[in-house]
Protein backbone atom coordinates (compact mmCIF):
# COMPACT_ATOMS: atom_id res chain seq x y z
CA UNK A 1 0.00 0.00 0.00
CA UNK A 2 1.34 3.59 -1.01
CA UNK A 3 0.75 4.78 2.44
CA UNK A 4 2.86 2.21 4.11
CA UNK A 5 5.73 2.67 1.48
CA UNK A 6 5.49 6.23 2.91
CA UNK A 7 5.48 5.50 6.53
CA UNK A 8 9.04 3.45 5.92
CA UNK A 9 10.69 6.84 4.22
CA UNK A 10 9.65 8.55 7.33
CA UNK A 11 10.27 6.05 9.51
CA UNK A 12 7.16 6.47 11.52
CA UNK A 13 3.99 4.47 11.75
CA UNK A 14 0.45 5.59 12.24
CA UNK A 15 -2.36 4.24 14.28
CA UNK A 16 -4.54 6.27 12.91
CA UNK A 17 -3.60 6.32 8.94
CA UNK A 18 -6.52 8.41 7.96
CA UNK A 19 -4.61 11.35 9.77
CA UNK A 20 -1.72 10.61 7.58
CA UNK A 21 -3.91 10.65 4.40
CA UNK A 22 -5.19 14.27 5.08
CA UNK A 23 -1.65 15.30 6.05
CA UNK A 24 -1.20 14.11 2.09
CA UNK A 25 -4.48 15.16 0.55
CA UNK A 26 -3.91 18.98 -0.93
CA UNK A 27 -6.37 21.55 -0.97
CA UNK A 28 -6.98 21.34 -4.95
CA UNK A 29 -7.67 18.01 -4.05
CA UNK A 30 -11.04 18.23 -2.12
CA UNK A 31 -12.01 20.82 -4.66
CA UNK A 32 -12.15 18.83 -7.55
CA UNK A 33 -13.92 16.09 -5.30
CA UNK A 34 -16.32 18.38 -4.31
CA UNK A 35 -16.89 19.61 -7.66
CA UNK A 36 -17.16 16.23 -9.47
CA UNK A 37 -18.96 14.14 -6.97
CA UNK A 38 -20.26 16.44 -4.12
CA UNK A 39 -17.28 14.51 -1.86
CA UNK A 40 -16.35 16.51 1.19
CA UNK A 41 -12.41 15.47 1.71
CA UNK A 42 -10.23 16.66 4.25
CA UNK A 43 -7.33 18.81 2.86
CA UNK A 44 -3.79 18.94 4.43
CA UNK A 45 -4.45 22.89 5.72
CA UNK A 46 -5.64 22.65 9.02
CA UNK A 47 -2.73 19.65 9.85
CA UNK A 48 -0.76 22.28 8.56
CA UNK A 49 -1.75 25.28 11.03
CA UNK A 50 -0.92 22.84 13.42
CA UNK A 51 2.20 21.23 12.59
CA UNK A 52 3.97 24.65 11.55
CA UNK A 53 3.57 25.24 15.70
CA UNK A 54 4.96 21.99 16.23
CA UNK A 55 8.15 22.62 14.03
CA UNK A 56 8.65 25.62 15.40
CA UNK A 57 8.64 24.57 18.80
CA UNK A 58 11.12 21.15 18.22
CA UNK A 59 13.07 23.66 16.35
CA UNK A 60 13.16 26.00 18.94
CA UNK A 61 13.54 23.38 21.87
CA UNK A 62 16.69 21.71 20.00
CA UNK A 63 18.76 24.68 19.26
CA UNK A 64 18.05 25.74 23.17
CA UNK A 65 19.41 22.44 24.06
CA UNK A 66 22.43 22.89 21.36
CA UNK A 67 23.69 26.27 21.54
CA UNK A 68 23.52 26.63 25.33
CA UNK A 69 24.70 30.67 25.36
CA UNK A 70 23.60 31.60 21.99
CA UNK A 71 22.22 35.12 22.71
CA UNK A 72 17.81 35.24 21.66
CA UNK A 73 18.66 37.30 18.76
CA UNK A 74 21.20 34.42 17.41
CA UNK A 75 18.98 31.79 18.05
CA UNK A 76 15.87 33.72 15.96
CA UNK A 77 17.96 33.97 13.12
CA UNK A 78 19.13 30.34 12.92
CA UNK A 79 15.66 29.36 12.91
CA UNK A 80 13.96 31.59 10.79
CA UNK A 81 16.80 29.78 8.51
CA UNK A 82 15.57 26.13 8.78
CA UNK A 83 12.30 26.32 8.77
CA UNK A 84 12.13 28.75 5.92
CA UNK A 85 9.78 27.31 2.92
CA UNK A 86 13.01 26.00 0.20
CA UNK A 87 14.21 24.47 3.70
CA UNK A 88 11.31 22.78 4.24
CA UNK A 89 10.69 21.77 0.86
CA UNK A 90 14.15 20.01 0.29
CA UNK A 91 13.39 17.95 3.41
CA UNK A 92 10.02 16.91 1.64
CA UNK A 93 12.13 15.96 -1.43
CA UNK A 94 13.78 13.82 0.99
CA UNK A 95 11.02 12.46 1.57
CA UNK A 96 9.91 11.68 -1.94
CA UNK A 97 6.96 13.98 -0.48
CA UNK A 98 5.55 14.87 -3.74
CA UNK A 99 4.86 10.95 -5.01
CA UNK A 100 2.19 10.78 -2.45
CA UNK A 101 0.07 13.90 -2.96
CA UNK A 102 -3.44 13.57 -3.41
CA UNK A 103 -3.87 16.61 -5.73
CA UNK A 104 -6.12 17.70 -8.66
CA UNK A 105 -5.22 17.15 -12.12
CA UNK A 106 -4.94 20.91 -12.92
CA UNK A 107 -2.37 20.96 -10.24
CA UNK A 108 -0.40 18.35 -11.15
CA UNK A 109 -0.21 18.75 -15.02
CA UNK A 110 0.84 22.33 -13.90
CA UNK A 111 4.12 20.27 -11.85
CA UNK A 112 2.68 21.21 -8.46
CA UNK A 113 4.50 17.91 -6.95
CA UNK A 114 7.62 19.96 -7.32
CA UNK A 115 6.63 23.13 -6.09
CA UNK A 116 8.39 24.45 -2.97
CA UNK A 117 5.44 25.91 -1.37
CA UNK A 118 2.99 23.12 -1.82
CA UNK A 119 5.91 20.47 -0.43
CA UNK A 120 6.86 22.66 2.28
CA UNK A 121 2.66 22.85 3.67
CA UNK A 122 2.76 18.85 3.27
CA UNK A 123 6.15 18.35 5.53
CA UNK A 124 4.72 20.49 7.86
CA UNK A 125 1.21 18.51 7.93
CA UNK A 126 2.61 15.42 8.38
CA UNK A 127 4.52 17.04 11.43
CA UNK A 128 1.17 17.86 12.49
CA UNK A 129 -0.45 14.22 12.00
CA UNK A 130 2.59 12.70 13.77
CA UNK A 131 1.54 15.18 16.36
CA UNK A 132 -1.92 14.44 17.00
CA UNK A 133 -0.90 10.71 16.22
CA UNK A 134 1.67 9.83 18.72
CA UNK A 135 1.97 12.95 21.11
CA UNK A 136 4.43 15.73 21.19
CA UNK A 137 7.93 13.70 21.86
CA UNK A 138 7.05 11.99 18.68
CA UNK A 139 6.59 14.50 17.23
CA UNK A 140 9.99 16.55 18.33
CA UNK A 141 11.43 13.27 17.86
CA UNK A 142 10.97 13.25 14.23
CA UNK A 143 11.22 17.16 13.12
CA UNK A 144 14.89 16.12 14.94
CA UNK A 145 16.33 13.40 12.85
CA UNK A 146 14.98 15.82 9.91
CA UNK A 147 16.61 18.31 10.55
CA UNK A 148 19.38 17.23 12.38
CA UNK A 149 21.39 17.75 8.99
CA UNK A 150 20.40 21.04 8.34
CA UNK A 151 21.15 22.03 11.28
CA UNK A 152 24.71 20.98 11.57
CA UNK A 153 25.00 22.43 7.69
CA UNK A 154 23.64 25.90 8.70
CA UNK A 155 26.31 25.65 11.54
CA UNK A 156 29.18 25.51 9.42
CA UNK A 157 27.49 28.32 7.03
CA UNK A 158 27.08 30.51 10.24
CA UNK A 159 30.63 29.79 11.57
CA UNK A 160 31.98 30.34 8.90
CA UNK A 161 30.42 33.19 7.50
CA UNK A 162 33.37 35.10 9.16
CA UNK A 163 33.30 38.42 7.23
CA UNK A 164 36.00 39.96 8.97
CA UNK A 165 38.35 36.95 8.63
CA UNK A 166 37.76 36.81 4.64
CA UNK A 167 38.03 40.40 4.44
CA UNK A 168 41.62 40.57 6.22
CA UNK A 169 42.71 37.44 4.15
CA UNK A 170 41.55 39.48 0.64
CA UNK A 171 43.13 42.87 1.95
CA UNK A 172 46.59 40.89 2.74
CA UNK A 173 47.18 39.42 -0.47
CA UNK A 174 47.54 43.40 -2.34
CA UNK A 175 48.72 45.10 1.08
CA UNK A 176 50.68 45.05 4.49
CA UNK A 177 48.55 47.83 5.68
CA UNK A 178 45.45 46.89 8.33
CA UNK A 179 42.16 47.13 7.85
CA UNK A 180 40.42 49.98 10.45
CA UNK A 181 37.31 49.32 12.05
CA UNK A 182 35.68 52.51 14.17
CA UNK A 183 32.63 52.50 15.65
CA UNK A 184 31.19 55.86 14.84
CA UNK A 185 27.68 56.07 16.12
CA UNK A 186 25.97 53.91 19.14
CA UNK A 187 21.83 54.49 19.77
CA UNK A 188 19.39 53.35 22.38
CA UNK A 189 19.25 52.66 26.00
CA UNK A 190 22.04 50.58 27.44
CA UNK A 191 20.53 47.39 27.56
CA UNK A 192 19.61 47.52 23.77
CA UNK A 193 22.62 49.72 22.00
CA UNK A 194 22.81 49.61 18.12
CA UNK A 195 26.29 49.92 16.56
CA UNK A 196 27.12 51.53 13.80
CA UNK A 197 30.87 50.44 12.26
CA UNK A 198 33.06 51.45 9.77
CA UNK A 199 36.08 49.58 7.46
CA UNK A 200 38.56 51.23 5.81
CA UNK A 201 42.22 50.81 4.65
CA UNK A 202 44.79 53.30 3.68
CA UNK A 203 42.33 55.80 4.36
CA UNK A 204 39.96 54.71 2.30
CA UNK A 205 36.24 53.97 3.02
CA UNK A 206 35.18 50.29 2.26
CA UNK A 207 32.24 49.78 4.34
CA UNK A 208 29.92 50.56 7.06
CA UNK A 209 27.46 48.69 9.15
CA UNK A 210 24.79 48.41 12.19
CA UNK A 211 24.54 45.68 14.38
CA UNK A 212 23.37 45.09 18.15
CA UNK A 213 26.56 44.04 19.07
CA UNK A 214 30.51 46.23 17.91
CA UNK A 215 31.47 42.91 16.62
CA UNK A 216 27.81 42.41 14.79
CA UNK A 217 28.49 45.91 13.70
CA UNK A 218 32.06 45.20 11.84
CA UNK A 219 30.59 42.43 10.60
CA UNK A 220 28.42 43.94 8.79
CA UNK A 221 31.09 46.62 7.56
CA UNK A 222 32.85 43.70 6.95
CA UNK A 223 30.69 42.01 4.91
CA UNK A 224 29.63 45.00 2.97
CA UNK A 225 33.05 46.01 1.82
CA UNK A 226 33.06 42.63 0.62
CA UNK A 227 30.70 43.61 -1.84
CA UNK A 228 31.93 46.73 -2.78
CA UNK A 229 35.31 45.36 -3.62
CA UNK A 230 33.26 42.87 -5.62
CA UNK A 231 31.56 45.50 -6.96
CA UNK A 232 34.31 47.33 -8.12
CA UNK A 233 36.19 44.32 -9.53
CA UNK A 234 38.87 44.16 -7.23
CA UNK A 235 37.54 40.44 -6.37
CA UNK A 236 35.45 38.16 -7.73
CA UNK B 1 10.07 34.32 49.95
CA UNK B 2 9.27 36.42 46.37
CA UNK B 3 9.53 33.79 44.08
CA UNK B 4 7.10 31.37 46.28
CA UNK B 5 4.28 33.91 45.74
CA UNK B 6 5.06 34.15 42.60
CA UNK B 7 4.23 30.62 41.88
CA UNK B 8 0.68 30.60 44.08
CA UNK B 9 0.18 33.45 41.62
CA UNK B 10 0.71 30.99 38.95
CA UNK B 11 -0.66 27.73 40.25
CA UNK B 12 2.50 25.94 39.08
CA UNK B 13 5.65 25.14 42.06
CA UNK B 14 9.09 24.86 40.23
CA UNK B 15 11.38 21.85 41.21
CA UNK B 16 14.11 24.49 39.64
CA UNK B 17 13.47 27.50 40.79
CA UNK B 18 16.47 29.14 39.10
CA UNK B 19 14.48 28.85 35.80
CA UNK B 20 11.69 30.76 37.11
CA UNK B 21 14.47 33.87 38.46
CA UNK B 22 15.90 33.47 35.20
CA UNK B 23 12.17 34.38 33.39
CA UNK B 24 11.77 37.06 35.84
CA UNK B 25 15.17 39.14 34.90
CA UNK B 26 14.75 41.44 32.38
CA UNK B 27 17.61 42.39 29.97
CA UNK B 28 18.36 45.46 31.56
CA UNK B 29 18.96 44.53 35.27
CA UNK B 30 21.97 41.77 33.60
CA UNK B 31 23.28 44.72 31.99
CA UNK B 32 23.51 47.18 35.02
CA UNK B 33 24.71 44.13 36.85
CA UNK B 34 27.79 43.57 34.24
CA UNK B 35 28.46 47.39 33.89
CA UNK B 36 28.54 47.99 37.93
CA UNK B 37 30.15 44.76 39.23
CA UNK B 38 31.06 42.87 36.13
CA UNK B 39 28.65 40.02 37.70
CA UNK B 40 26.82 38.30 34.12
CA UNK B 41 23.45 36.96 35.43
CA UNK B 42 21.23 35.47 32.51
CA UNK B 43 18.12 37.27 31.64
CA UNK B 44 14.69 35.54 29.84
CA UNK B 45 15.54 36.65 26.57
CA UNK B 46 16.90 33.00 25.71
CA UNK B 47 13.80 31.44 27.79
CA UNK B 48 11.18 34.03 25.62
CA UNK B 49 12.53 32.54 22.44
CA UNK B 50 11.46 29.27 23.59
CA UNK B 51 8.24 30.31 25.37
CA UNK B 52 7.15 32.13 22.37
CA UNK B 53 7.09 28.73 20.45
CA UNK B 54 5.65 26.84 23.49
CA UNK B 55 2.99 29.74 23.21
CA UNK B 56 1.78 29.15 19.69
CA UNK B 57 1.95 25.37 19.55
CA UNK B 58 -0.22 25.35 22.77
CA UNK B 59 -2.90 28.09 21.24
CA UNK B 60 -2.61 26.38 18.27
CA UNK B 61 -3.61 23.00 19.98
CA UNK B 62 -6.27 24.45 21.71
CA UNK B 63 -7.85 26.01 18.84
CA UNK B 64 -7.80 22.77 16.79
CA UNK B 65 -9.01 19.81 18.89
CA UNK B 66 -11.85 22.95 20.01
CA UNK B 67 -12.93 24.13 16.64
CA UNK B 68 -13.18 20.99 14.52
CA UNK B 69 -14.28 22.59 11.76
CA UNK B 70 -12.56 26.14 11.27
CA UNK B 71 -10.79 26.41 8.61
CA UNK B 72 -6.88 27.27 8.65
CA UNK B 73 -7.29 30.86 7.65
CA UNK B 74 -9.90 31.76 9.93
CA UNK B 75 -7.84 29.35 13.10
CA UNK B 76 -4.59 31.45 11.93
CA UNK B 77 -6.65 34.84 12.94
CA UNK B 78 -8.01 33.76 15.78
CA UNK B 79 -4.68 32.84 16.93
CA UNK B 80 -3.16 36.40 15.95
CA UNK B 81 -5.44 38.12 18.06
CA UNK B 82 -4.86 35.90 21.25
CA UNK B 83 -1.06 35.92 21.16
CA UNK B 84 -0.41 38.90 19.84
CA UNK B 85 1.30 41.99 22.31
CA UNK B 86 -1.19 43.62 24.11
CA UNK B 87 -3.31 40.25 25.35
CA UNK B 88 -0.39 38.89 26.78
CA UNK B 89 0.73 41.70 28.46
CA UNK B 90 -2.62 41.56 29.89
CA UNK B 91 -2.13 37.94 31.28
CA UNK B 92 0.84 39.03 32.45
CA UNK B 93 -0.77 41.83 34.79
CA UNK B 94 -3.23 39.68 36.05
CA UNK B 95 -0.68 37.73 37.68
CA UNK B 96 1.19 40.69 38.64
CA UNK B 97 4.18 40.08 36.38
CA UNK B 98 5.56 43.64 36.62
CA UNK B 99 6.18 43.29 40.61
CA UNK B 100 8.04 40.81 40.08
CA UNK B 101 10.53 41.42 37.43
CA UNK B 102 13.98 42.42 38.21
CA UNK B 103 15.07 45.25 36.41
CA UNK B 104 17.65 48.10 36.06
CA UNK B 105 16.84 51.14 37.76
CA UNK B 106 16.44 53.13 34.90
CA UNK B 107 13.80 50.98 33.59
CA UNK B 108 12.07 50.78 36.49
CA UNK B 109 12.07 54.67 36.97
CA UNK B 110 10.97 54.94 33.03
CA UNK B 111 7.71 53.27 34.05
CA UNK B 112 8.92 49.71 32.85
CA UNK B 113 7.03 47.42 34.91
CA UNK B 114 3.92 48.49 32.78
CA UNK B 115 5.12 48.65 29.65
CA UNK B 116 3.06 45.82 27.51
CA UNK B 117 6.96 44.91 25.66
CA UNK B 118 8.29 43.97 28.91
CA UNK B 119 5.37 42.07 30.41
CA UNK B 120 4.64 40.01 27.15
CA UNK B 121 7.60 39.14 27.26
CA UNK B 122 8.33 37.90 30.14
CA UNK B 123 5.07 36.21 30.64
CA UNK B 124 6.49 33.79 27.18
CA UNK B 125 9.81 33.91 29.43
CA UNK B 126 7.73 32.27 32.56
CA UNK B 127 5.88 29.68 29.76
CA UNK B 128 9.32 28.68 28.27
CA UNK B 129 11.01 28.04 32.15
CA UNK B 130 7.55 26.15 32.91
CA UNK B 131 8.21 24.14 29.52
CA UNK B 132 11.85 23.42 31.06
CA UNK B 133 11.16 22.53 34.31
CA UNK B 134 8.06 20.12 34.00
CA UNK B 135 7.96 19.24 30.39
CA UNK B 136 5.52 20.27 27.34
CA UNK B 137 2.25 18.84 29.03
CA UNK B 138 2.61 21.30 31.79
CA UNK B 139 3.34 23.91 29.84
CA UNK B 140 0.20 23.45 27.60
CA UNK B 141 -1.97 22.88 30.79
CA UNK B 142 -0.61 26.27 31.92
CA UNK B 143 -1.27 28.59 28.89
CA UNK B 144 -4.59 26.82 28.41
CA UNK B 145 -6.03 28.07 31.73
CA UNK B 146 -4.43 31.24 31.21
CA UNK B 147 -5.79 31.71 27.77
CA UNK B 148 -8.72 30.29 28.07
CA UNK B 149 -10.72 33.18 29.10
CA UNK B 150 -9.45 34.66 26.26
CA UNK B 151 -10.48 32.75 23.63
CA UNK B 152 -13.95 32.50 25.12
CA UNK B 153 -13.64 36.62 25.11
CA UNK B 154 -12.33 36.46 21.33
CA UNK B 155 -14.85 33.70 20.29
CA UNK B 156 -17.63 36.22 21.15
CA UNK B 157 -16.15 39.09 19.54
CA UNK B 158 -15.38 36.39 16.68
CA UNK B 159 -19.11 35.72 16.54
CA UNK B 160 -20.47 38.62 16.74
CA UNK B 161 -19.00 40.78 14.47
CA UNK B 162 -21.19 39.75 12.04
CA UNK B 163 -21.26 42.72 9.80
CA UNK B 164 -24.03 41.83 7.36
CA UNK B 165 -26.80 41.72 10.30
CA UNK B 166 -25.53 44.98 11.84
CA UNK B 167 -25.48 46.80 8.44
CA UNK B 168 -28.99 45.02 7.90
CA UNK B 169 -30.11 46.61 11.10
CA UNK B 170 -29.06 50.22 10.37
CA UNK B 171 -30.40 50.43 7.37
CA UNK B 172 -33.67 48.74 8.57
CA UNK B 173 -33.80 52.09 11.01
CA UNK B 174 -34.94 54.51 8.30
CA UNK B 175 -35.89 52.32 4.82
CA UNK B 176 -37.61 49.19 3.95
CA UNK B 177 -35.29 48.68 1.04
CA UNK B 178 -33.15 45.99 0.89
CA UNK B 179 -29.51 45.86 0.92
CA UNK B 180 -27.96 44.62 -2.38
CA UNK B 181 -25.06 42.28 -2.50
CA UNK B 182 -23.11 41.97 -5.65
CA UNK B 183 -20.02 39.27 -6.43
CA UNK B 184 -18.27 41.71 -9.27
CA UNK B 185 -15.30 39.84 -9.76
CA UNK B 186 -13.23 35.98 -8.78
CA UNK B 187 -9.69 35.20 -9.16
CA UNK B 188 -7.62 32.79 -8.44
CA UNK B 189 -7.16 29.18 -9.53
CA UNK B 190 -10.49 26.98 -8.35
CA UNK B 191 -9.35 25.87 -4.39
CA UNK B 192 -7.56 29.15 -4.18
CA UNK B 193 -10.13 31.75 -5.40
CA UNK B 194 -10.62 35.58 -4.29
CA UNK B 195 -13.70 37.43 -3.69
CA UNK B 196 -14.55 41.03 -4.69
CA UNK B 197 -18.12 41.82 -3.05
CA UNK B 198 -20.14 44.98 -3.05
CA UNK B 199 -22.94 46.15 -1.02
CA UNK B 200 -25.30 48.90 -2.06
CA UNK B 201 -28.76 50.30 -1.27
CA UNK B 202 -31.75 51.78 -3.15
CA UNK B 203 -28.90 52.25 -5.87
CA UNK B 204 -26.22 53.88 -3.90
CA UNK B 205 -22.56 52.28 -3.60
CA UNK B 206 -22.25 51.57 0.24
CA UNK B 207 -18.80 49.32 0.48
CA UNK B 208 -16.94 46.62 -0.84
CA UNK B 209 -14.63 44.02 0.34
CA UNK B 210 -12.52 41.09 -0.59
CA UNK B 211 -12.13 37.37 0.94
CA UNK B 212 -11.29 34.28 0.72
CA UNK B 213 -15.13 32.81 0.20
CA UNK B 214 -18.35 35.17 -0.85
CA UNK B 215 -19.23 34.86 2.83
CA UNK B 216 -16.24 36.97 3.56
CA UNK B 217 -15.98 39.22 1.14
CA UNK B 218 -19.43 40.29 1.44
CA UNK B 219 -18.86 40.44 5.22
CA UNK B 220 -15.84 42.95 4.81
CA UNK B 221 -18.01 44.98 2.16
CA UNK B 222 -20.73 45.12 5.23
CA UNK B 223 -18.30 46.63 7.24
CA UNK B 224 -16.51 48.92 5.09
CA UNK B 225 -20.37 50.61 4.41
CA UNK B 226 -20.23 50.63 8.41
CA UNK B 227 -17.12 52.82 7.98
CA UNK B 228 -18.75 54.84 5.26
CA UNK B 229 -21.86 55.62 7.24
CA UNK B 230 -20.34 56.29 9.85
CA UNK B 231 -18.22 59.12 8.25
CA UNK B 232 -21.28 60.50 6.58
CA UNK B 233 -22.68 60.68 9.71
CA UNK B 234 -25.57 58.61 9.53
CA UNK B 235 -24.92 56.13 12.19
CA UNK B 236 -22.41 56.82 15.12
Amino acid sequence: MMLNKFEENIGYKFKNQDLLKEALTHGSYSYEQKAAKSVVIRNNQRLEFLGDAVLEISVSHFLYKRFTDMPEGELTKFRANLVCEPALAERARKLNIGEFLLMSRGEDSSRGRERDSILADAFESVIGAIYLDGGFLESLDFVIKQMEGDIEETLKTFRTSDNKTHLQEVIQAFSKEALVYEIIDTKGPDHDKTFHATVSHEGKFLGEGIGKSKKEAEQVAACNALEFLKKQGVIQ
